[in-house]
């Protein structure tokens, strides 16, 4: 039911029940070409599954962690693009996007992150954004690259890539390093929301599989 | 972040934590107003107990039974309409809502009821909403009443009102009551969305205090 | 092992796990029957299914939200009568009852629902007593008709009925409208039990599907 | 509300929430009393206390591990017997009590302990009650000696008793031990009730503290 | 990972996931020869019983109740030994233990069990220890009569073996028993750990079976 | 009760309630030295939270996600290493340390850290060790470099210490990296184990806040 307008021609929903149909199609539509960067998809083989998953997505956004949200262009859905974790201890995020094959190549993802980004630094008041890309994964890269993201390193063979083990690379963007938030994307969070609160459970180690310090909601 | 066009001037957005603040001033201010008809506002003293209720509200959603929307009139904060929950099994859902003092009488709340019932209809297949007003609520009785909801009875001291049992006047209104959805309200739901699955919870009773039959989801 | 006494012929005991197989047995022998006005019966298709209804019974209980009892007659089992839930902040509850086809018309269920409606006003306090049938259950409507029930409305096309949606009759009784407790009934609840606490947990909105307020029990 | 006659002055009833009040107003009369063997009455200060500890009792009532019944003579709560568990696997229970110090020495407790005796061997169809008494406690330790129990045993320094270990005597009582159920106490369960089902969860390893095997129920 | 040496040719080991598939194999070579005493191996009938029994010990050990370890003799996996609850409130413990059937005969369970019971009085601080064999259980006796536990009794028809119930002897030992605790067992737990808080949650009933009187942790 | 020997004078201990006392006074003692680099400090305030802690810790341990190691150094605790998730899915690890202000400079953490890199290669069959440091962390860096890691990149701004956003160096070591684990931590984990199962719980998107794909385990 809820939307936010990215450009003209694009917008986001958050994603909820009433799309599982719609988006299990979208995936089993791309499940070959996906297959080849995002193995999960291999878990995802019914609706039923994507409602699982769903239920997951709304669960974490419940919890304040973030969401994921569709991408419509021209009225078709095309593509997710989500929050893996939001990080509130270190005011820091990691996104995650895949785009249907067939709307690759119009600026549609870079938009949408776009968006994205400027909502977690205006509306989330967040510090960090990352993104992670495949090394070979060129077409994923070039979003972080388009939109000013800093390369900061490459974590080898991080992830199982069905046969092998694949390099990451890694981008992040601070608030610091934009001077002024572009515009378009911006125009969408103007409201003036305050710092939510947290209810932190205690976690003496990370959450996030990194030694950064972190504390869970509850 | 997400938001749904009511009209030119109102939007409805989804309630998540970063309206915590806003949503809690807006209650505190309307305290006393509210108090009269809304017992629940006692309960909600602090902005932890806003946001553990914002917690249970995305956890509602998560389980596909319903949500809360905030209402904006003019870019302001100034309500809340929300299921309070979504029977499946029988296709039925119950609205509830409230306004800030000084918006009332400008038809703000009509319009956002009349949004909901149109995606009740429309975009859930839902067959049936119910709104229950004490008996004593003029203004909130006005609602149903002016949205074309049919009266059916009085549910006789129902709900303990501070000192006293209160009556509530229900009412109902069918997909089949309304001839041609309002289309000012239908056109936020244009996208076709498929019928959702369940994952039905066998519960040989009804979960909702009547003896309608009903299935929890998990 | 409890039970409690109606009447010479008839006894109530709460439903527990050595009922099992018995309840099973009666409710299967009646599937045809109950399953006119009972859609739940689909989903009890074994002992192992009711054995698990059995359990959810008895946490409600354990919540203090009300019980299942099953209705022995002669020394034979031939139905049951519940709360469907207590709302203890309204001080207001539900029944629901089904009988086995061959026990009907003696008055049995008539006799069961009167003890359970002097307990819910005598011992546990409560302030009123609602009872839902579908409009064309003449034989159930009978039942709050005979007890002084009053009809408050009918609530449309408010349950799935196999094929169609169906109309629910309610009726209410309060604690007022019955100017001496029926002496039959009350005498087995001759202890002066004080009222108890609860354990509230926020909720803001109803739990019930309605928009009475309530809390849930932890 | 549910009751099991015991005799003509005695009764056993379901212990509920509607108790509570009067079950710690006895509690805390016997408090001095009672602790020179229950150290637990130090854990039960309030009726929010007492509230909790029924809420558990009736969770193990759900999960079919036993019940904890009050003891009314001539209308008057003066007890509590109970089964501390029921292990299904090796059909035997262990039983536990305590009476009101005005009430001692009338034959109250051992005509409890009887119907509980005759119910876990005739309705529940187990084949050992245990009864373990602190040595020191000459009056606990008359119940299953009056009843027939054979005395197995004493568990040395098995329980903390404020300040000292104290010594435990095991009594237990075979379905085989008594030829013919005493008939007043088995009268109360002539329901042949049918053998219940289990539904087991796996626990290589005794839930109960030695080395039996058992199984825990879901 | 971490282990504890016995003497020169055994040690211990903490029972953790990596050793899953090499326990399996050892139970399942002795299936037969366990069954006889230990009717739970019919409940581990594949890897993944083995890998959820593993999660449920490592539990049990997170929250303070005691550990299972696997026993290495000359490098070879060869039994388990295990506390089957600890029961802080009481400070007592009850041991179980299997061995492969090759290596029956060479005392090394004897070894592992004084291991056991050392650690339990020195590290623990424990003031008991309880064994419990099937009385027909001659070389399972013979443990703790060789380690100078006391025989206190025999609990009758205590577990169903297959096709009968069996009796169980049980055995205790005090720390007070015991005039100086074995040095070779001992040496292993020189550190000088401090007693370890408890965060009881109320039971006022015993969770093990018995009735002494008990604390849950939470 | 349980331990790994890393060289003649230093060895791990799995971390358990035992411990609680001893390893909040060493962590205590080094709180302000901790701090600069710890934030997480702040959090373990008493023994109480320290025991919440371990429980925690053990959970995960329980989980199959890795454990916390004290070491003892000459018989004396003086730090921790531990693993903050093992992704099975991408045969993944990431380590975390810390080490009493006195002990440092003589190699001791150094050895546990390639104590626990072998254990990742050998027995867990892990494919890769990250570490990462707090950029001007220069004693927690020289861990890795000394082992002989390979520095992947900085993480700018990605923790927040105190007052200000700290940049991470990454360091990665791969099972191809490394010739020949080194003998003498090698030497402790000869058992040849076998791969251990998973039990995944789909979570389409990572769970550690990076877009490698990754499985949780129930």
């Amino acid at each position: 039911m809820f939307s936010c307008k990215v450009n003209e021609r694009t917008e986001l929903q958050l994603i909820e029940h009433l799309h599982c149909r719609a988006l299990f199609g979208l995936m089993d539509a791309n499940r070959k070409h996906l297959r080849a960067w995002h193995p999960w998809v291999d878990l995802i083989r019914s609706t039923a599954d994507m409602e699982r998953a769903i239920v997951g997505w709304l669960q974490q956004f419940s919890r304040n962690r973030g969401f994921y949200a569709g991408i419509w262009h021209e009225g078709k859905l095309c593509g997710v693009i989500n929050h893996l974790n939001i990080d509130w201890m270190n005011r820091s995020t990691t996104l995650s996007y895949w785009l249907d094959e067939s709307h690759q190549g119009r600026g549609i993802m870079t938009d949408a992150c776009r968006a994205f980004v400027a909502h977690s630094f205006n509306a989330l008041e967040l510090n960090r954004v990352t993104i992670e890309c495949a090394s070979g994964n060129v077409r994923s890269r070039a979003i972080p690259e388009r939109l000013g993201f800093k390369f900061e390193g490459v974590m080898r063979a991080i992830e199982w890539l069905h046969d092998h083990f694949a390099d990451h690379a890694v981008y992040g963007l601070l608030k610091a390093d934009q001077p002024a938030c572009d515009a378009a994307g911006a125009r969408q969070f103007s409201l003036t929301v305050p710092r939510i609160g947290l209810y932190p459970r205690i976690s003496a180690g990370a959450v996030n599989g990194s030694n950064r310090f972190s504390i869970e909601s509850a």
